[in-house]
């Protein structure tokens, strides 16, 4: 039996979005709205509320990265979710370690398995609570054994790891 | 030990998102880029490639629908994402029903737990293989035991469900 929810319910009736932690500068941010805008080229978009500190980070500096945590970084990701950069450093809040990025300027996060190197290539704005940045990828770094059924992914406040494979296509 | 790696590869390197079945007029289209891009007002947005028909049809048609399906969809989720609606009816092809919107004029999907009824209020192009259609949420309907644990998401030819809870927020 169907019935009708509120738009305010009704936004939270996904499954879980990957979450990643997005750097710019030397600030890091936890996000959830996050996704692959494009395969060519590769252009990844994160949504981001203007009040938020990284909104002015983003709008001064011209590149960022995506680095995609693990599961055992769960409670440094609530971190950088909760805290602001206005405040704290959050690298050393979460003893998280830089890593040289080989083309943009904003560090990476050694901890994370997989980190992205993005060129700031566009801003969309559309009479929306969030802005989305989009960057053009164009490095990418992994660890040799990076396991993804141990990737975060979050939604209406649960951290959870990949499921069960239903059907390979 | 971390290594670069090409950016044909670093695209897969997400979990899984989720995917969802748009209606677009009486066609079914898998959308596996899909996220909300704004809470206030509620936007989700959609990446579609210029050649499937169904961007054809998003092109042409003012509202969408967002079927979000469950696991035991597989199948006809698969499907959808196969076949192209120039050449088959996919609601013949898969046995869905269709369920009448309250609001928009796409139909909707009756055996997806989740539908939410979109105005399309524009099209996002940014240089890139997708574009983006932007729909706002006008109306939401829901199985009143709907089991978000049964929800598919997909990545990287792997259709999953939601894995375990890490930490709730």
């Amino acid at each position: 039996m169907k019935k009708e929810i509120g738009l305010k319910e009704g936004r939270l009736e996904f499954p879980a979005f990957p979450v990643v932690l997005v750097t710019v500068g030397e600030n890091i941010i936890a996000i959830g709205l996050v996704h692959v805008l494009s395969f060519t080229p590769l252009k990844i978009g994160i949504g981001v509320h203007p009040r938020r500190y990284s909104h002015k980070l983003l709008e001064e500096i011209k590149d960022f990265g995506v680095n995609i945590p693990k599961k055992e970084l769960v409670e440094k990701v609530n971190i950088c979710g909760t805290v602001s950069g206005r405040d704290v450093d959050k690298f050393k809040e979460t003893g998280l370690t830089k890593m040289k990025p080989k083309i943009i300027k904003s560090v990476l996060i050694e901890e994370c398995p997989v980190n992205l190197e993005c060129n700031k290539v566009e801003k969309l704005s559309f009479e929306s609570s969030h802005d989305w940045f989009v960057g053009e990828v164009v490095a990418v770094h992994k660890e040799e054994d990076y396991d993804r059924e141990k990737a975060l992914s979050y939604w209406n406040k649960e951290y959870r790891v990949m499921g069960d494979l239903v059907m390979k296509r």
